[in-house]
């Protein structure tokens, strides 16, 4: 692609998506050289464990920036549409027509504290604002400022070498600024990962600006999970240490934590379970903030009078142990409002349910939530087949025979679901379409195009022409 | 398509597209077939005129449907995404993932009054939301009560005997009943074509619901349209009455009338305005709420200091004629925040500019649009192409040599702008995504999945497989 190109397609207000996708390339590779000081510094702030935890989060990170990358390589997400002048339209002549999609403006991203990488400065949404073309500013997560600081500067630093515009990414450390921020009328989207009182908080101004924007906020989910009698008859056992595993991973500090566990009466599992609880390791939480406020909703749970406690730690200790309660499926929907809320940490709610109508009233009584999950046996299709639409209704992945935490990235990974679970928001590479916003040129000489609109293709792009793909 | 491919689709929350578009092709027909019942009862209500207006509103109408039907058999809209498990995934071994688009849940939409047929109750928001596979609930525009609710009862009517869920679609027709709806906890989303101040209250209204939605409003636009030396020296008497004709069209009660027009200082098209606005008819506005709204506006708009008239009738009477008015852009730019209001009826403002720094002082003072319109010479690009960033920021849709009135129906199509020309939308059948929402499947067995997404491919999808298209 010739310097004439690429001047035109600036001045078109669409950045040329090849260079975008080699600046994202570049903030991986830097990112994954910077480790030896990033992983240190994200334990020390964030009582996470090098290994495998941060490691593993760095590359999942540096991953992130390459697929949104390839995202932009393959440039279907522009929606190229080329509609010929036709002057026997059936709903009379037509104008030439063509549409694609450019940035939306500059985005800003609330930091995550439970991912100190991937939903951080360099995290998840950055990457797709950036491979949009949306110059990003992040508000860094209080539970790990110097990190974000340093990401931060090693991000920039990359991106300007790659030869992106500077401050293409600035970093801004307090609430008010944050708060600022999204009241500027700069700034066109948001973003948000954290809990539902402080998303809920940040969407209400977004929303009053004089010019509301679209703010994309994951906020809480219980991410319940049904076993049927024939998964408990098959592999109980199994089921119940797959479940504490997942519960209790990272300190049950992650958003697809399994919340609610519905179980057939007389599962026979309550000593599995105990033991399963029993032989995991306490665990610190990210920080004080977060471990006064999981002692705190898990102290209103216990005392829930419709819960009895199956496993729960002597006290409150430095390290959390993971604890396990139980209701069963008629007290759990008389209180529902209270039972349902997320509780972020190493806690999860044991449901007995009776029969397929006790299955249908719990699901009716819970908030959407970003995943559900199923184990059941093949033989059992005819039982799960009735659920389905209400569980397509709830959540936005629905998971068989497998553990919602533990989200791999892929062309169809798909996070989010109905509110309060997000508000209207996805991770995965369609993420992208979030910070981009439709345009259309009707009669535009060829010249005046963005490129991936000229009838030459120059760009090779996979385009829908006069309706057809 | 068996018996059973039917249910196992049904069951799985995803109703058969192709069966949809028969529902859509129904409703065209029944509206078509109904015509000379609806548009003599149009004509009543709105006081549009019979022909061509509301003959080829209908038209168009029953059009929509049917291109939204299109959309449907042509399937790519579901963004069908099948990832294969892969143990040897570059972050890790990875599951089978599957995600495609579900109906976001019932839709609330909130007609228009100046199309009464392609913006109401079977109009475009309609045909997208049922083609998504979602039900309807309108808010009948208090402009054509009787209109709405039998243009309700043949949609209805039409849709059942081709065999949707009775039910799919319900007109209401009271304010407090559509503010009702619109707090609902069933209602998944809304949309609303008029005015900034109603928009904007029903958007908060959305936004403060315990379960926010998405509010898809369409509000106000000022659609400026650029004419440079060039194009006034080539065609400056032709463009004066294209201006003229599409600023009255339809009693200036388009979305995209151009309000205002920038002409370079001298371009001495004064007399060719005059003569072409004095030689329109006087029109009827749809209602004497709006009429009087018109007036209001106006008033303001003339009383400015800075405007001067150049033409305008004598009186306000039952029918209205235009009013021309102009300023410079000096005085524009001062005065900007009382004459960048849209003003709903047959008025616009010429702004005349000296330089390009003018044109880009006058740019940087208007708010977003839906449409921004260009008319140039081909030995001009130079001088265009550094307007285009600002011009694609603040439009939806880029117009050359041309006017915006007159909005054709294809692929390419989008109507919508940055608020306040709409707060997060797009008109054409992109427009089904907004009432969309994606699920992923992980691990499923094939029989459980929606047929979409199934390994046969059994509705033979465009799909994207392990990320190649």
């Amino acid at each position: 692609m010739g310097h004439n190109h690429r001047g035109r397609a600036a001045a078109a207000g669409v950045a040329v998506t090849v260079e975008r996708a080699a600046w994202l390339r570049a903030a991986a590779s830097a990112l994954e050289h910077a480790a030896g000081e990033l992983v240190p510094l994200a334990a020390r702030e964030t009582r996470l464990p090098e290994l495998p935890r941060l490691h593993a989060e760095l590359d999942r990170t540096a991953f992130q920036l390459r697929l949104f990358g390839h995202t932009l390589t393959d440039g279907e997400f522009l929606c190229a549409t080329v509609d010929h002048a036709d002057p026997h339209w059936e709903m009379g002549a037509r104008p030439d027509l063509r549409r694609m999609v450019v940035p939306i403006g500059p985005v800003l991203v609330f930091a995550a504290g439970n991912f100190p990488f991937a939903l951080s400065v360099a995290g998840h949404d950055t990457a797709a604002a950036l491979a949009a073309g949306c110059p990003v500013v992040v508000k860094a997560h209080p539970g790990h400022p110097e990190l974000s600081v340093r990401t931060g500067e090693i991000l920039v630093d990359a991106l300007t070498w790659a030869g992106a515009p500077p401050n293409i990414v600035a970093v801004i450390c307090e609430t008010e600024a944050g708060v600022a921020a999204l009241r500027h009328e700069e700034i066109a989207a948001a973003s948000f990962t954290g809990s539902v009182a402080g998303g809920r908080a940040l969407f209400d101004i977004a929303a009053a600006r004089p010019r509301p924007i679209p703010f994309y906020g994951e906020l809480g989910s219980l991410n319940p999970v049904l076993v049927t009698p024939g998964a408990v008859r098959a592999r109980g056992p199994e089921i119940a240490a797959g479940y504490v595993s997942s519960f209790t991973l990272g300190a049950g500090q992650f958003c697809t934590k399994p919340g609610l566990l519905l179980l057939p009466e007389g599962h026979g599992l309550t000593g599995t379970l105990r033991a399963a609880v029993a032989a995991t390791h306490g665990q610190p939480m990210l920080d004080d903030r977060i471990a006064e406020g999981y002692h705190a909703t898990l102290a209103g749970l216990r005392d829930d009078p419709a819960t009895e406690v199956i496993s729960a730690p002597d006290a409150v200790a430095d390290t959390v142990e993971p604890t396990l309660l139980r209701v069963t499926a008629d007290e759990f929907v008389a209180a529902a409002p209270q039972l349902r809320t997320e509780c972020f940490g190493p806690s999860s709610l044991i449901v007995e349910y009776t029969d397929t109508t006790s299955i249908h009233r719990v699901l009716a009584a819970l908030e959407p939530a970003l995943t559900a999950t199923i184990h059941a046996e093949d033989t059992e299709y005819d039982t799960i087949r009735p659920l389905l639409p209400t569980l397509t209704r709830l959540a936005g992945r629905l998971v068989w025979n497998g553990w919602p935490t533990g989200i791999t990235l892929t062309w169809a990974q798909q996070h989010g679901g109905p509110y309060p679970a997000t508000t209207t928001t996805s991770m995965g590479p369609a993420a992208i379409d979030r910070v981009l916003r439709p345009v259309a040129w009707q009669e535009f000489p060829d010249a005046l195009l963005p490129p991936a609109l000229r009838d030459a293709n120059p760009w090779d792009l996979l385009r829908r022409i006069d309706g057809k793909r």
